[in-house]
């Protein structure tokens, strides 16, 4: 499939690790570079190809995979001192899949064109433990042959590629949005728990009966059970949904829109942020309630 | 297993109707009153035996399962002119079944011992369509000797009891709960695909997205399709949750806790209610939105 075409992967976190790693598993030739020297170390001991900065990577590559942490880095990735931009190949694709507002998707999809380059618009979901198989989803949109240049490296990562439209920008508002309901559906299910327990409901009871009822949601049964085992190790911090629900905040303002629930559950995460609970995991924004009120969490079983 | 005892119930709505024609199926010999005379007579038609009043049902029950809109009609029909409960058998059991505040429930059982009677605090959850082949959900709470009495009448009823508590309350608070979420959920979803519409994403992409990924709730997943049909017949009203996330909000401000993502869906709700839109299907909460800012939903199929 890969047809000798090389790939380059910017940014390798946990979600970006994953799926560089996946496309070595392909046999795709990959080079990738971070900030941090011991994760492209790391990178190197699992068959990858080390590069110094993203200007040195991206003129060996056909496929340009950037998953950082928001657009600010995205931007300087791609066109900062040592950026990427003017180093790469004439037809090479930018795959952008870091969560950004769809505006920002979509004026960089014009920027890059002006390079001579093609872009898909492709933020992912699914998590570090998907990227690590090569299994995430892909809320995909760009230009047709944007697709078909990022073929080699959007089948090695994706378990799932949805196309939603012929241009950057749908995917990103599909990611905003996913991200609009997951951070309300945490907030709402910190808020449930809380109540629960200050009523006197036993948590695992609660928890039992609500993830097989309508209440459930895919966040409710994921999360509440790092709160019944008083577990707040983060897999994904409050301060993610901070960023991403100030995306969806962002976006709504940008469309003259009002949001209502999504900015109540932003005021729960920057509470819980407020209280220097940021680099705790999601779920320990239920630990507002535990501020201002008192109630009983269930205490670690480490502990 | 119902060794000859007889059922009663007291509001034969969808809910009630369904659970009667349960217990009918069960081969329990079930009494059924409801103030629509026509609600009675179809359930004579489907096996059922009728009764003009509670009080004139109460005698010949051993269990009588109350499912009525709220704790105003449970206490008419226990305790009005024509109430139920002066006329009961000594040792039976009240299932009290409609979706009241815990802090009711608990007061109940005080007041039905003096009488000499058992409660089980028994909220449901599943829908008319559960309730009609006896599978629906009970939350139940109550002592031992209560689920005993009542055991015959829920395992006609229901295809999962959870027993939270050896008093009344918890069963209600869980309910409660429940309906903290799928309220939260409901206006959670609106707001995302009023928001995607807005932004110009095509609503059956946004939700074959979402409803596959970790933005996904029960809700979501169940009440998008209604939207995307443009179909608000009511299968459960925006009245419903206007009232339900009142009993959510009445519990915080009973323990004085702070509730804000359920104080900001309980506003959706009741502006859909002051949009005239009370009566149709909870999914028209996003119709909010479409007054406010003129989205296109879709349009009914049927139209």
């Amino acid at each position: 499939m890969s047809k000798g075409r090389i790939a380059g992967v910017i940014g390798l976190g946990s979600m970006g690790m994953g799926a560089a790693c996946s496309l070595v598993a392909a046999g795709v030739e990959t080079w990738g570079t971070d900030v941090r020297a011991e994760s492209v170390a790391d990178f190197v001991a699992h068959g990858g190809k080390a590069a110094a900065s993203p200007a040195e990577l991206a003129s060996k590559v056909d496929a340009l995979l950037i998953l950082v942490v928001n657009a600010a880095q995205t931007e300087s990735v791609l066109f900062g001192e040592t950026g990427a931009v003017k180093h790469m190949k004439e037809g090479a694709v930018v795959v952008a899949s870091s969560t950004v507002p769809a505006s920002y998707a979509h004026e960089l999809e014009g920027r890059l064109t002006e390079h001579g380059l093609l872009m898909v618009d492709a933020p992912v979901s699914g998590g570090a433990g998907k990227a690590a198989t090569g299994e995430i989803t892909v809320m995909g949109s760009g230009r047709p042959e944007a697709f078909e240049a990022a073929d080699f490296l959007l089948n090695a990562i994706a378990a799932k590629l949805y196309r939603l439209g012929d241009q950057a920008g749908p995917g990103s508002t599909v990611k905003t949005i996913n991200q609009l309901l997951a951070g309300i559906h945490i907030a709402a299910a910190a808020e449930a728990m809380a109540l629960g327990i200050r009523a006197g409901v036993t948590p695992a009871d609660l928890f039992e009966v609500i993830s097989n009822s309508a209440g459930a949601s895919w966040m409710f049964n994921n999360r509440v059970p790092h709160i019944l085992d008083g577990d707040y190790a983060p897999l994904s911090a409050v301060n993610i949904f901070v960023k991403d629900l100030g995306i969806v905040l962002e976006t709504g303002k940008e469309l003259t829109f009002p949001l209502p629930l999504s900015a109540a559950a932003h005021q729960q995460f920057l509470s819980a942020a407020a209280a220097g609970l940021g680099t705790e995991d999601d779920s320990a924004v239920i630990k507002v309630f535990q501020k201002l009120a008192g109630i009983d969490l269930p205490e670690s079983k480490s502990d």
